[in-house]
């Protein structure tokens, strides 16, 4: 505990590549597998998957539930199709997360709805979700399918509650908690669960709580970063959450440290429709002088602890140092 | 067969109220599950789902699989929960439908797009969606999961062909069949399947072949309807498909018989980004004329006879007798 706690103030960083390492030849499994999965005999199918197989990022929630299965030494081949069902239930919910938002880019290239239209995507994030849930029920496993249904769900409760956390400056630490724990951390518990699920069953709960505190911590770091970093380092504006009049953790933990004049100006903020750079810059300062963006990163940290602990009574196997180094890696993350 | 014929040709009508008459009890069962799937701790999702079982509407496809799992006189119990999944699949596909083509109005009331917003109408889709699989996961039959899970990619699968048929003039009967069996008539073979499944196994086959004719004479029926029924009848504007450039069997009938002049009136509106009721009522009159009403009628009436054909092999039961008579009922429904 107090080890993982050096490691993260220290300026260490931990490469995504070497976390993947020992998983490297199943992950290029699952690039096949996604793509057997999502075929179709429909050029606008084919044509829109493409387009998001492209743009499929960093596969963290695939590498997550590999490593999950590894963590004993003896991996499930079926592991391959799980850890693709994850990843196209996440292409899923953002394709329709930005038909939502109506967001333009997507780790730097367009998305759907702005490629092609908006009918196009929420017609292609139930697709994608379909299908992935066609794997799986073909992987014939109740518990599974009991898992990640659930995780769906909740995928769309915090969607639901994200509605709420948009212009509404009383937001909670509590609903910020929930809403974060429904969007983010669900999927990742859920990756590191079933991948427990094939190989390593007696660990379950032990990666399902990694999971889930891995993820809290991984979306606290994502808003501490909108804070702190510049457009051209996350290939988003900074300030975009304050920009969608978003309520995350440092400004929730900003709020009741402000002076009145400082209060007013986040206030204006909030009415403002679009809002200026200049506003949101001034924002983001306010918020940091009030010790905002420093509560959140004691929050995470927090997290990463209990993450962790959580790997504690696992083996010492290359997949458990792996998932210990993905503690550092969200932690550190600058995109 | 030839019963069916003559039936289908005179006027009687078979009311769904007659229909329903042998699972009247479990269908109030329904709406009783219905709800507790839906229900969630929070108030929008309350609110929204709230709003969507008021105008669930004539609740057939439940109607469907609740007389297949009595067709043999012995009903499995699991088999409320089942109709009430294929009825959320339902919905969920239709509060995605209206999210894609903006409508306004559903069954005569406001569309959760324009009472909520388009934001709300995706999350609430794959949140009916979810809950849905979460029940049917519940119910701890993969067979279930496979036929149910399947459709859904077909439903999706059937919106993207429906894009593909509009501005469309060339699309032909052969790609609008693959049409109307991904979009309508995969859902009611499987709610006709599903329902056999729980009760009726013998007849699984031939219900599911049923559910399926069914369900292609139900679009049929529908698709006429839009060029036939006046706005007070259906609720909804007449020539509706014209008016949205939608390529339906009437009109695919019907291109082939249209004089130039006539083909070239047809070619105007379909250049005509918003056509006036004038050229819609012009147009209707011109499909009408080249015998693409009848046509259709003929190729509903087709449906119709292998549909009935389905249910020979079946035990006379009275759930038997009200399948029989949602043939006439889709045949003759004048909304």
């Amino acid at each position: 505990m107090s080890g993982v706690a050096t490691r993260i103030r220290t300026p260490t960083t931990s490469a995504l590549h070497d976390i993947q390492s020992p998983v490297r030849e199943r992950l290029e499994d699952v690039v096949v597998e996604m793509r057997r999965i999502v075929s179709a005999d429909l050029p606008m199918i084919e044509q829109v998957s493409g387009h998001l197989l492209q743009m499929r990022g960093k596969m963290f929630r695939p590498t997550l539930a590999l490593l999950a299965s590894e963590t004993d030494g003896t991996p499930d081949p079926r592991v391959v199709t799980l850890a693709s069902v994850v990843e196209l239930m996440h292409l899923a919910s953002l394709v329709h997360d930005d038909s939502v938002d109506h967001s333009a880019l997507r780790r730097g290239l367009p998305t759907v709805n702005s490629l092609f239209s908006h009918q196009v995507s929420v017609i292609m994030g139930d697709f994608l979700y379909s299908r992935a849930l066609e794997a799986l029920v073909a992987l014939a496993d109740l518990d599974l399918l009991r898992v990640l249904t659930g995780v769906s769900s909740q995928l769309t409760i915090g969607e639901m509650r994200q509605l709420a956390a948009v212009e509404h400056l009383a937001f909670t630490e509590v609903e910020y908690e929930s809403l974060i724990e429904a969007k983010t951390a669900s999927l990742l518990s859920a990756a590191c669960e079933t991948g427990a699920m094939c190989g390593a069953m007696r660990h379950r709960t032990a990666l399902k709580r990694f999971g889930a505190r891995l993820g809290m911590a991984f979306q606290v770091a994502d808003d501490i970063l909108d804070y702190v970093e510049t457009a051209s380092v996350t290939g988003k504006p900074t300030g975009l959450d304050l920009r969608e009049h978003k309520v995350t953790l440092p400004l929730i933990a900003a709020v009741p440290k402000l002076s009145p004049a400082a209060r007013s100006r986040v206030d204006a903020l909030f009415a403002t429709e679009e809002p200026s750079d200049e506003q949101i810059h001034e924002v983001i300062g306010l918020v940091t002088e009030a010790g905002g963006i420093d509560a959140a990163r004691r929050r995470g940290e927090q997290y990463a602890l209990e993450a962790d602990a959580a790997l504690r009574g696992l083996p010492d196997t290359p997949a458990r140092a792996a998932l210990a180094d993905a503690i550092l890696y969200v932690m550190d993350r600058r995109s």
